[in-house]
């Protein structure tokens, strides 16, 4: 697995590190399910460039949580899929879920008002 | 508790509506264990401005996670601390932890090989 360096001394720091943009959420939630071309990944994502997707798509692959595969077709087929360690964030993604899903609650629940 | 309009329908996209970015994560993180005045809270924080700290504060009261309470005072004191909505964010930012932890784990073992 790989391991960066210089990693902050608070935990939840660390983990921003890695995933401490709303995009690499994104990504992470669509790569969760299993292995995308770029465009899937983009059209999956919705509102985002393609310059910020190839970007955050590096950090992600050079931090160890994405693997990129190319595959030798005319035109190339270029996937993208979780690594062991992207595949080990699944909890905090959970988390976020479920958050989510009980602030869509409350939101209903007051609107019905 | 005050809730959003146009709640995005992914859950996972509604809970980064409200800590979308890794300094609102920092300020939960560091408002969890109880009020801060403002110096505190950019103080512990760290390398944070603190025209962006001010920015991300009132985006956090404007949407019901933070409360402000100014004191009568010469000079004024302002005191931040988390609503109830912000403390139920409080299994998230274990779960950032958690993974964090895990991380940090990993990298001292391959550091120690």
């Amino acid at each position: 697995m790989f391991i960066m360096e210089n990693i902050p001394a608070c935990p939840v720091e660390t983990t921003l590190l890695l995933i401490g943009n709303k995009w690499k959420v994104l990504i992470l939630r669509d790569l969760l399910p299993g292995t995308k071309r770029f465009g899937e990944l983009r059209q999956s994502i919705g509102k985002i460039s393609q310059k910020v997707l190839t970007s955050n798509l590096r950090d992600m692959e050079a931090q160890g949580l994405v693997a990129r595969k190319v595959y030798a077709e005319v035109p190339p087929r270029v996937e993208y899929s979780l690594t062991g360690l992207g595949e080990s964030l699944r909890p905090v993604l959970a988390s976020l879920d479920t958050w989510g899903r009980g602030y869509q609650r409350e939101a209903r629940r007051q609107k019905a008002r």
